[in-house]
């Protein structure tokens, strides 16, 4: 009997993760992974600290090398190769290697496409000028890096209000830029509820960032083929330097012109197995959907936790084992300067779309106990059913270790809880720690009254 | 028709929680506490902070004053009011002023017994001397604080190996001290698995604390009165102050006369209500039992959250709702310097206890990313039945952002959540906070292969 061979495309923490999982359980199968950057299994999520001057070189944003892999997992890691076609009739792909331009057909008992996703470029005059970056691979993050060190901007422009984009600012604040983030929605962080954006674009402010809302841009001014300023509907900004974080894109070409069917935004079709509709053909990470566990539905989120748990499951199904991904609640976090920030699950806008009929609560309290030092401000805002009272969804923004309490109420959602229960919760206390009932209880309690419990 | 009257006896975390429920729920009722210190509603919690120096006045540890109490909630508190028995046919209870020593009787339709704990003190020569203190009341945090200012004592000895003593030995070396922690178990903290506790040890060890071990103290040299050193079995450690953190008792004593019926410990029985067996008499806070969440057992946890919980839930039924403590997982905290440590559940000694076989695990992770700067060890260990995957226990020793996790496990098992479950928690990640598998998880994915799962 021949070896199985297992081929991947994309090797970051989708791919890789798989990788390893079907090692474990398969260890004679061959597995190759063709990856398109010159890096595999890497922290994008680094990338902000990186430029930030918070790690000092690119190299320890790389989890583990393709040599690495190669010695300790007989994983066979080809980084610079792109894979150009899938033929899945004859289970091949057609790959180029960007090295040298040459170009071979490869063969494949089991397919992983974990693809990942691209940043989103708006369609706008300038979009192309030197200056102007979209993070995506590590090699762009290395770009931005080397433009600091060589050109020595002094104005920075991040455009879009999401995740990213506060750490953007942030590393340019660290790096001593003057710094204006523009992002034409009315709020910052989309995923968050108005009252908690609002706090949120308050703490972008109070560290100095220009907070520009309601400006779309319309163009980039450039001199020479360099950015010089950011051109929204209402004014024009002086820029050395812009970052575009205005979200991503299932990269799915290579999936869709297989004939693989697509789910939401274009992301690849699967199973919670991670299963294409095609025998032997899976998917995982930014590339493909995944399921929200509240709702049941699928949809696209990009977000490292995701791609790892997402191409575990694909590993350990593909090496033969049985796994499935129940589902997940979007749950992100981020930081910008002191202030960090955290959701999961649904916010009141999204459970309108579900028509699920919701109570919502802010509150206000402390992240320690009010006389410990650097207790500082966290605001807890709750989601839940009317009906059921159960907890559906949570936002929070605060000073040091405001965002991690979001893992409270994650793990509340997932276990089916309701309001009532989150009261009762045994959490941990000390003084430098929390306060005997912890934030999130308060808000509980809140959100219990509103509901007309006890 | 005359008003109600309500008295609650003892005015900390159990008793003034209780009140303002009480309140909320009866407008018109008459509330009268009496506390024997002369504070109410402070932190004990806190004590170890103002010894330090970190918190700059002993009235920042006080939430609310009585005079607070009676102007915002017409709760009538009356400190230094000592309480000498309570007549249960009579519903009266016999009262001493101790300002000026004159008693009187007072009536109640209804009681709250939230009488507290009390340090247990060894019955060893020389444990009356100045100098050798037993955390309880605020007033005693301040005699000891009083004392660092008045007799400069250099020499600190800490007796007892729990939460309070790695924060008093954190105060000391806060104060320039030279500090030992001498405990007569083979292990620190008892809560937790030895393998754990021994990190807990030599992190101890680490921030220059001494560290003796299975050394019983027999007693205490003295000088004209005053402490001189701490006498062990081995040896003589010269001290210029003690704080003896021994654990408490149930400060049962008024309850047990009065005839009422006592649980673990000498703590008084409740049920989940926290009614006693007697009509109109309720119990709360340290003085009392509560209900194991995993064993349905009732236990005695002297804990600040444990009382917050339970007076609420007195309040609520005191002012005629309905409510209940489900149980508790004896989840707390502690901080050593740069060292947490969190527990909560069962550890492995206590789930033998039960009967319930169980497997764990431990694992070495970091607290954030591992490029991201201050990423610092964490170890997670978890423990699950065997027989169902449920996790039953978890003991969490780490750098900053190491203790709060906790919180995730408690509500996992409150949850009633498998390990396998765990895996597939949507936590929250970002590089500053986590790794994209949180050490809770990465412990799960351990824990779940020792189970022979995927």
């Amino acid at each position: 009997m021949e070896k199985e061979r297992c081929v991947i495309v994309g090797g970051d923490a989708a791919g890789m993760s798989a990788a390893g999982q079907i090692r474990k359980r398969r260890p004679d199968a061959d597995i190759v992974v063709y990856e398109r950057s010159g890096y595999c299994s890497y922290s994008a999520c680094g990338m902000p600290y990186y430029i930030g001057g918070l790690v000092d070189s690119e190299r320890r944003l790389v989890v583990r090398s393709p040599d690495e892999f190669r010695s300790r997992g007989n994983i066979d890691v080809r980084v610079r190769h792109d894979v150009l076609a899938i033929d899945i009739p004859k289970r091949s792909l057609r790959v180029r290697n960007l090295e040298n331009g040459r170009e071979h057909t490869d063969f494949f008992d089991k397919l992983l496409i974990a693809t990942g996703a691209r940043p989103i470029v708006p369609d706008v005059p300038g979009a192309g000028a030197e200056g102007i970056f979209s993070l995506g691979t590590l090699e762009t993050g290395i770009s931005v890096y080397q433009h600091l060190l060589g050109q020595e901007p002094r104005k920075a422009v991040v455009v879009g209000g999401g995740y990213i984009d506060l750490e953007m600012a942030e590393a340019f604040c660290l790096k001593k830029l003057d710094v204006t983030l523009v992002d034409r929605a009315p709020q910052v962080m989309g995923g968050f509820d108005p009252d908690i954006a609002s706090l949120i674009g308050e703490a972008i402010t109070q560290t100095g960032t220009k907070l520009l809302l309601n400006e779309a841009i319309t163009g980039f001014e450039t001199d020479s083929g360099r950015v010089r300023a950011v051109v929204t509907e209402n004014r024009t900004i002086e820029a050395d330097i812009v970052v575009l974080g205005l979200g991503v894109r299932p990269d799915s070409g290579l999936a869709a012109s297989a004939g693989l069917p697509l789910g939401p935004k274009g992301s690849v079709a699967v199973d919670r197995r991670m299963r294409t509709s095609v025998e032997g053909i899976w998917s995982a990470g930014d590339c493909a959907q995944v399921v929200h566990l509240l709702t049941g539905v699928p949809v696209h989120i990009a977000l490292g936790t995701v791609a790892n748990k997402a191409g575990r499951v694909a590993g350990i199904t593909m090496g033969g084992g049985d796994a499935v991904l129940p589902g997940v609640l979007g749950t992100a976090m981020s930081k910008h300067c002191r202030y960090e920030v955290a959701r999961t699950g649904l916010n009141e806008r999204e459970a309108a779309e579900w028509n699920i009929p919701v109570v919502s609560s802010t509150i206000r309290s402390k992240t320690r106990a009010g006389y410990y030092p650097q207790a500082e401000d966290i605001h807890v805002r709750l989601t839940a059913s009317k009906e059921s009272g159960r907890l559906l969804g949570g936002q929070i923004v605060g000073g040091q270790g405001a965002a991690k309490r979001i893992d409270i109420l994650a793990t509340a959602i997932q276990g089916e809880m309701t309001v009532a229960q989150i009261v009762d919760l045994d959490l941990g206390y000390a003084p430098p720690f929390s306060m005997p009932w912890d934030p999130v209880q308060i808000a509980a309690r809140e959100l219990l009254n509103a509901l007309g419990g006890e």
